[in-house]
């Protein structure tokens, strides 16, 4: 039975960037207090949360001090220690979720695949690297390009490396330097993802968007996706399954390949808030950041339809060198009916750095392609080149 | 043109309760910073603010304070004393949104409807009060019941006297207590009221809702209002005349009588977002918040039209004496598909103070009969009676 007093109930949050903020966000009109930990002095979250604990993300010193303040513990990067969360849980009482074996899982990607695969989760064939002969014989097994990754460490495609034949193995796993699997390359249809949440006996799912990646950057996200009914279904089934491999309650950005034979395969997993589900803000009738609030409190879960059709962009740092931020000439944004900015308050904007996003919510009967367009117009429009 | 960095431009606020709270959780993600000045300490909006400064509503040094920290200053509540902000923005060169001016007009429910009524709004016949004469001649004039009431200072209907007949104007005066003016009684068939926006050289007006109160405090805002699109458009064209009158910029709360006859007559004003457009938070393209951060700041305004039909009810203090809050047995609001939980953060219940509200948002084609019979079992279902 859920009650509320005030101050109500504290989520500690390890990482205070744009996540953090939007979590702190969906957390103030629940009543819910939310304290982060983040090494840069008034980080993004700052503004919104009740306080900043000023700490390295493995900072032992620092976990305590958040656990002390909080009636539970999460966090928004990968980058979160699991022995450390683990160890200052036991010692503090003070519960984390998702479980910070969910973060060991899915932090080594090899480890990860054989758990999934092992559950029934759809994946590419795989297989461990420890010298270019393996590397190699994915290419005699899968048929080149195969996908060489880095176990660990990777992010918005840093550490993956396409390797187009043979005679590119070695340099290949030169560059990626550290331990390594290969993936059959998948032609996809479209990269699709989900949403999908682990609450206290219970599971929901978000429809699924459509993602744009260039340079492996997410871009746009597109929803309904242009999938179809089937692949919908698939996706979210898939989506269900991975929740059952993952150990802890709260949200998991999880993107997906839809072959062209409407086959769902698993790409990656982030167990938190993801930038695909950004959309939910607006677009459906609870956001993913309510629901990660929800989901580590233990709290029922809202539902999860979309209210109209939605295209999120994001605002990246179209800068060639790192300066101070200044987004010009927001008016078109801001005139837009429909058009919902999300400023993340960094201070420097660095190349492709995620700087902040804009939802266009359509009618009810609105057509995605000309919310894409006005999407991309907005993006379109603004710079920081001054 | 509009631009951003980070800190963004700054709202200082007079006044830090809900109104103050809801307004920051609506500047945060357009990256502007909200600093209130109240002097109750931790009060509702200090969790989103950037700060509080604790200083009393019309305390001089620290509203010089607050100009200090901010590019524009506004207030939440007609407490605000005019006269300090005028002086105060005229020696720090920050400007007040809206004009102090307007505070002043509509502190005085005489001078207001004076204003009003030379500007074409309709509003019901009514008349200065010297003496008790002014009242009997009142109701030979409109007939019994009039409705007395205080010039200044009345609130959520306190200083409302309705007057049944001539041998009651002495003691009806007397309650009152001050200076006062008489209304016609307006037999209405329901309440309604405009949230209208006052932007830079714009103006806008979100779809009326209708208000239902109980003891003159209101519980539930149904939108769309039952009333004919006719009754709508007069509605909204009234709002924007009364726009007129209103100096400078921001969100105005203006609740209207509809008489059984469709006739629009203009009943208060609020110069401040108003309970009565909680409802667009999530159910309309834009929220009242934002739009008062919009217009306080110059920025374009956003679009105003209904997402999907809505209901909001207030969840007040159903306790007989002051008690410290808690709220019992979230899980049916929270379980409530569509239902929407705004916890104010106040540690005291009062009986009938408003603590927070749940809206609830409906499919496109949905009956707000349906959504109303639905907030009213979430509000029957919760209590601060343990």
């Amino acid at each position: 039975m859920t009650t509320l007093r005030t101050p109500g109930p504290t989520v500690g949050v390890v990482g205070g960037g744009q996540l953090g903020r939007m979590l702190a966000e969906a957390a103030a009109p629940l009543g819910v207090e939310v304290v982060v930990l983040d090494p840069t002095p008034d980080c993004p979250a700052a503004l919104v949360a009740r306080d900043q604990i000023v700490a390295d993300f493995d900072d032992e010193a620092g976990i305590r001090e958040l656990a002390a303040r909080a009636d539970v513990l999460t966090f928004e990067i990968e980058l979160a220690d699991q022995d450390v969360l683990e160890r200052v849980s036991e010692d503090s009482g003070t519960p984390v979720h998702p479980d910070p074996a969910t973060l060991e899982t899915i932090h080594d990607k090899l480890v990860q695949k054989r758990e999934l695969e092992a559950a029934g989760v759809p994946v590419p064939p795989f297989r461990e690297v420890e010298g270019a002969d393996d590397v190699r014989a994915a290419i005699d097994d899968y048929g080149a390009p195969v996908m060489l990754k880095a176990r660990t460490g990777g992010y918005d495609g840093r550490g993956n490396v396409p390797v187009e034949s043979k005679g590119e193995a070695e340099a290949a796993l030169e560059s990626v330097a550290g331990p390594a699997m290969v993936e059959s390359f998948v032609e996809f249809e479209r990269e699709v993802s989900v949403i999908a949440v682990e609450g206290e006996g219970e599971i929901a799912t978000f429809p699924i968007g459509e993602n744009v990646h260039v340079d492996e950057i997410l871009r746009e996200t597109i929803v309904p996706a242009r999938s179809s009914d089937a692949v919908e279904e698939r996706a979210r089934e898939v989506a269900a399954d991975v929740l059952e491999v993952m150990a802890g309650r709260g949200v998991y950005g999880i993107e997906l390949f839809e072959t062209s034979a409407g086959e769902i395969l698993l790409n990656e997993i982030a167990p938190r808030p993801h930038n695909s589900g950004h959309w939910t803000i607006e677009g459906a009738r609870s956001s993913q950041f309510e629901q990660h609030v929800r989901a580590v409190l233990g709290w029922p879960l809202a539902a999860t339809d979309l209210r109209s059709p939605t295209v999120m962009t994001n605002l990246l740092g179209d800068v060639d060198d790192e300066r101070e931020a200044e987004l010009g000439d927001l008016d078109r944004i801001l005139e837009t009916r429909g058009g919902n900015l999300h400023w993340y308050g960094k201070r420097q904007a660095r190349p492709l750095r995620k700087m902040g996003h804009v939802t266009v919510t359509g009618d009810i009967d609105a057509d995605v392609e000309d919310l894409l367009e006005t999407a991309r117009d907005l993006e379109d429009a603004v710079t920081f080149r001054s």
